[in-house]
This record gives structure tokens, C-alpha cells and sequence, in this order.
């Protein structure tokens, strides 16, 4: 008889979602008269198209399927070349560089930060920020893995940092932050990378808004703090920066430098280990996804994604300009295209929810649906179209 | 200090293609005249480009996402209802019943079979083939799982049957088999699935070749005997069906049936966890392909891959006829791309291989980078083109 993962049994329900959708579609049955007004500025999801360079890219990979002489079958597991070369170059001109064999192609940093967790042991002490996206808890408990959390508060800004009394073997850090928008600035990353060489940790850093980040002095990449390729891995993606979240376009880059010592004394490589991950349990990324990934990452495929994300920043200065006048804290907004703010007239999260839902329309993503920090807080996206989410703000300044 | 999986220093070293290029290169330096000649029959790769269905398919589905009206963002980790019913009316349509529900779309059968291991503890008896596709070893060895083995033998026509002696878990099947092509006929996997049944064993089985399958009799499906609902996940890929090697579009059936006890009486369902599991650790599989891959199932588009196949199967023919024609004995080419034959003369295979490269200049895949039963055995494929494969096995014929 099969022995199963039993772990799985400990996983939470991902219901956050599903129940936001319950509760609107409540709304709407209950209130047919209003549905239609209804602005949704919960979802984490882009609404811009593809950009031109994309969309040029795809048509012309695809017509090179359609003839046996520039026909692809299976390309490296790790990404063509070409690809590699264009993340290292892209890297390049924000000022971090970056090895082209060190940077795997893949379809998703959701798959690499879920994936990642098997070059791991079971008994390592892993540390998660709270609040957090919820795939890093999720998938160290389907393996069994100790997580320990660290607080991620107003008073520091929601972005935690490093204490000495606390031992971790593996931490996870996500900036510019999802929920909270909030960004490590470089001396706050150094403390961090400084923390996992003493502490011979590794850091996992997700960097998959990175293209959000207006304030030149705020890094893009944990590679620009020095020492940081002896104990970092970055997860990077193509979803929010160029609209890709349903063309599927990732990049994870793993040092040769992380070098660590097997229990009895031999060596492993964690890019070795990656390599052999990805061989085996992947066959690469789509051909055509990578090309057209490339003329993204070009001088003027990159302007075009910034076009868009201006667009999207445009919302977040709208929404950010409102709890401004309010009086109401928040993160975010500048450097992400997620705003976190503080539930006013010390409502909890799912009760702003209902409040928001029931007297403005308006959809947005409770807090505490991303950790008990977030139980009085609140998340909205820049996501949505300019109209809408104009429309939406000024319905939220006169009901506060 | 993290602690790493040190499964991983128990993981053979993947040299098989490796070694293969290796040795062609060093030939094609020491023979730099004979370098044109050289013919390549080793590899699995297909060679014809896309379809007329999906290359349709992905220019509409890129245009579609041009504009915002059309324009699709994170789809369901599990596919698009579309693709997973087209998935469901091609089984239908080859007399097997699936849910569509059961069906879930991602990007390969390497991936699938390849993470379908976490679903399970570590205490399970893992019972694999000899030979074998190298994968179901590599990714239970990085486990840490107990692999048990099972001979594939002339004696037995390379399909191993239940031996109710041996006690397993979990049972990897592939058919039509890579490397050797034999296929199980319906008496042959009813005696699986009654095992599997009485046993409560858990069967794995691979048909990423189902569409290769000539003879009606035979089944394509492990589905197409009953009871497999209650004790097999089955994994497919239009891969080779397709020539979707470097396009990734693969579908893995996981039947609601498959609940089993956990250590405290508990119920668990696989169907369940392999949701869970993708939803967290998976995006998707991107909208364009899904898209094509839908085209591509429908009687149209299949019949365009059925072309591209019997294209294939003509070199199978004109390979399986000389081997007949020298008495050398075969498992392959009828219901498979692949022709596994015993090395002539008492060779062994990485033997045989230097002898085809320096007297003939055709490069095969030694059957020792399978498993110990194939130390006398040698595959060749069928993936080339019509000239080259005759050309290929006119030499054959004269060397032998």
C-alpha cells in the first residue's frame, strides 16, 4: 500500500481566494443592481497586453516551428543560450553582473521557489517573513519542514530584519514585497547578506517586481550587495514586468559560488544540484517563450514593459494620494504595484472587506489572508485600469 | 548551516548523451573526411516541424493576446476547461472514459512523472523496469526512495510481468516502452491492475507513445482496463505526438478514485494532493499553447500528427526489415518509434556503437545507458528522415 506525504495533511486551505470570489458572488446574487459596478482591485493579475515586442517575437518563433530547417525539438533544460544571455545582459544594464551559466530558465518563479525546497534536508529551520506569499509556507510544509517566522510590522516598516539570537539555515525574502509593496534598501540587504554569511544561511530572494522600482538607489537585485552570490539564490519572472503571467516566462539565478559541506565533510554545489534538478525533472521552458523573451529583455522591448508599468504606476499614485488624505498608513506604491495599508477605524481586514464591498463596490484582499501581521491590514493593486480604479478612490474618499 | 539533500551524491551522473556526443566529436577530429557522413538514428527528438492545426492555433492564440478585450492573464494551475475537455473527448474518441476534471494539463511528462514522487513518503518500495527511461530512477533517488527493479529480458519480450512474490508500492509502467518500443497488450495490463488491485499498489504508467500504437487490439490507455481508475495516474504528452518537444504541452490523468489511508486511518486522495500540489508549486501552463494543443486534438489536427507519425514509421519499417532481413532479433517499430535489437555477434552496446561510428558513420544509443539488461542491446529511432534512415541501414545491411 502506498505511503503517502502525509505533511499534506498540514498544508491550509487555500481558500483566500475562494473566498473573496464567495462572498462577491453573494453580493451579486443579493444585490443584482448593483454587480455591475462593482471594481475589482484585489487580483494580483496584469490587465495590459503583451507588449509589441512580444507579440513580434512569438509570430516569428512560431513561423520557424512551422519549417523542418529552423524547426525546435527539446532545447537545454536550463534555457537556450540566447536566453541566458539576454537575463545576464538585462542584469548587466542595471548595474549587477550576473554569470550567463549561472541563470536557469523556467516557466515560473511560483514553480522555483516551490521547486527549490528539494535541494534542502528536511531538518533545516526555515525563515519566512510574516505577513507572506503564501507559497513559501505552503510548500515547506508539504515537505516537513520547521518554518519560524519573523514579524513583518509598522514599526519596521514591514520589512524585517536580521536577529543574531535567531539561528536559520534557509530565509526567505521577497523585495519589492508581495503583499506589502515594501522595499529592502541596500544597507538593510547588506545586514541580511551579512547575517547569512556569518550564519553560513542561504538566502532565497524573490525579486519578481523588481521592474517597480522607481528610486535608483533602492537595489533591483540582492546580487548588489557584495558577498551575496556566496549565499543567495534569486527568483526573477517575466509575469508583472512584461505581462506574462499567462505566457510563462521565469529566470532563477544560482551562483557557483554556493558551495556548502554534506554532513560527512564532501562538497555540493547548489548550482550543481539545481542543474541536475532541472535535467531531470524538467524539459525546459517553450521555445517560442524564450525568444520572444528575449526581444523583451532588449533595450526597446524593456521600454515598452515600461510603458505599461508607468501605466499601472499611475494607479498606485491615485490610490496612494487617497489614504494620503486620509490620514491612513500604508506601504508600497512607489516601488510595487501593491499598496498595503492599515484597515481604518481599527476594523479587521475581512471586515473592511465586507464594509468596502457593501457600500462602495470596491474588491480588494484582506491582510489576513497572508499572515496574522496582516489581520488589520489591507492590499490593493495598481492592476486595474486607470477609469476604474479613479472611480474607485473617489468612492473610498467619500465613505472615510 | 543549511542541510543538504544528500540523496542527490546517490544520483548516477546522467553521461549516456554525454558520452555519446563525446565519442562523435572526438571521431568527427580524427576523421575529419567521414564527418559529413555521419548519420544520427540515436536521438528521441522528433524532426518534422509543427502542424497546420497548431501552428494555426499559436498565431491566433498570440493575437489574442494583443489586445485587452481577448487578452489572458493567470489561467487555472490545472489548464483551461477547453484543454482539458479536448484532452477528455480524445481519450473518448480512442474508447477510453476520463473525467476531464481528473485531467491535468502542465508542460511535460518529465515533469509530471518526475514530480508526482512528492506525493508520497519515503517509505515506499518503488518498483521500476530494467531497462528503463532514466528519469523514474533519478527522481526516486533524490528522494531517498527504495527502487526495487524488474527484468526486462528477449525471455519475457522486454515486458516485465507481477511477480505476487514481490511486494511494491508503487509500480512505474511505460508502454509502448522507451527504450525498448514493446507494448503490453490488454491481458498483460489487466494482470498489472488486478496486482495493483490486490495489493493496493499504486501504478505509474507512461503512454507519452499511446499515439504510435498501430494495432487496434492494443491499448493505449491503462484506462481502457477496468478497474485502473482505482490504482493508476497515467501520464501523456503531445511530445512525439505533436512534435511538441520544444513546444511542452503535456497531460496527466490523476482519477478521483485514488484515495488511500494515511498512518492514523485518515483518507487521503491523490486527486487532491496533485491539485494542491500544482496549485502551489505550478502557474500554469501558458494560454498559447493550451490553446494549440486544443487544436491539435481535434480530428483534424489529429490526423495531421497521424501524418507526421507514419512518416516516422516508414524508417521503422525500413529498419525492422533489415534487421529481419539479418536475423537479428527485435523488440519495436510497429507500435513504437523506437527499435531496441540485440547486438550482433555477441557485441555489447557501447561496443557496437564504436563499430557503427568508424566502419558505417551511424550514431545509435548503446542500450547499457538503460540498465544492466541492456548491455547487449542497442536502440535506434525512427525520428530521422527517409533518406538518411535507408542510406543509414544500406550500410548496415553491407557492414553485417
Amino acid at each position: 500500500m502506498p505511503k503517502l506525504n502525509e505533511n499534506y495533511l498540514n498544508v491550509q486551505d487555500s481558500y483566500l481566494f475562494a473566498e473573496i470570489a464567495r462572498r462577491v458572488k453573494a453580493y451579486e446574487e443579493n444585490h443584482p443592481d448593483k454587480a455591475g459596478s462593482i471594481i475589482r482591485l484585489g487580483i494580483g493579475d496584469v490587465t495590459r497586453p503583451l507588449t509589441k515586442s512580444a507579440v513580434e517575437g512569438l509570430h516569428k518563433a512560431v513561423d520557424e516551428q512551422t519549417v523542418s530547417e529552423t524547426f525546435k525539438g527539446y532545447g537545454p533544460e536550463q534555457g537556450y543560450e540566447f536566453a541566458r544571455k539576454a537575463v545576464a545582459d538585462y542584469y548587466a544594464r542595471n548595474g549587477v553582473s550576473v554569470d550567463a551559466d549561472d541563470v536557469f530558465i523556467s516557466d515560473g518563479a511560483k514553480s522555483d521557489t516551490g521547486n527549490i525546497t528539494e535541494l534542502f534536508a528536511q531538518d533545516n529551520v526555515i525563515l519566512v517573513p510574516d505577513p507572506v506569499y503564501p507559497v513559501y509556507v505552503d510548500t515547506n510544509t508539504m515537505d516537513g519542514k520547521k518554518i519560524i517566522y519573523m514579524n513583518g510590522t509598522e514599526e519596521n516598516d514591514f520589512l524585517p530584519m536580521p536577529d543574531n539570537n535567531v539561528k536559520a539555515d534557509i530565509i526567505y525574502l521577497c523585495s519589492p514585497n508581495n503583499p506589502t509593496g515594501a522595499c529592502y534598501n541596500k544597507e538593510q540587504l547588506k545586514a541580511w547578506v551579512d547575517y547569512a554569511l556569518a550564519n553560513e544561511a542561504v538566502i532565497l530572494f524573490d525579486s519578481a517586481y523588481e521592474a517597480f522600482v522607481s528610486e535608483p538607489e533602492l537595489p533591483r537585485s540582492i546580487y548588489a550587495v557584495e558577498g551575496a552570490k556566496k549565499c543567495a539564490i534569486e527568483f526573477c519572472s517575466l509575469s508583472k514586468t512584461a505581462g506574462f503571467t499567462g505566457t510563462r516566462f521565469s529566470y532563477t539565478v544560482v551562483p557557483k559560488e554556493l558551495v556548502f559541506a554534506t554532513s560527512d565533510g564532501k562538497e555540493l554545489s547548489l548550482h550543481d544540484m539545481w542543474n541536475r534538478r532541472q535535467s531531470t525533472k524538467f524539459n525546459g521552458t517553450p521555445y517560442i517563450i524564450q525568444y520572444a523573451a528575449a526581444q523583451v529583455f532588449t533595450e526597446q522591448g524593456m521600454s515598452e514593459c515600461m510603458e505599461n508599468i508607468s501605466y499601472y504606476m499611475e494607479n498606485a499614485r491615485v490610490i496612494a494620494e487617497t489614504l494620503r488624505k486620509k490620514n491612513i498608513p500604508f506601504t508600497g506604491g512607489v516601488n510595487s504595484p501593491y499598496i498595503w495599508f492599515k484597515c481604518p477605524n481599527g476594523m479587521e481586514s475581512w471586515e473592511l472587506f465586507d464594509h468596502l464591498l457593501e457600500n462602495i463596490q470596491v474588491v480588494g484582499t484582506p491582510g489576513a489572508g497572508f499572515g496574522v501581521n496582516g489581520k488589520n491590514y489591507f492590499r490593493l493593486t495598481s492592476f486595474g485600469t486607470h477609469e476604474k480604479t479613479k472611480e474607485a478612490m473617489e468612492r473610498f474618499d467619500k465613505l472615510f
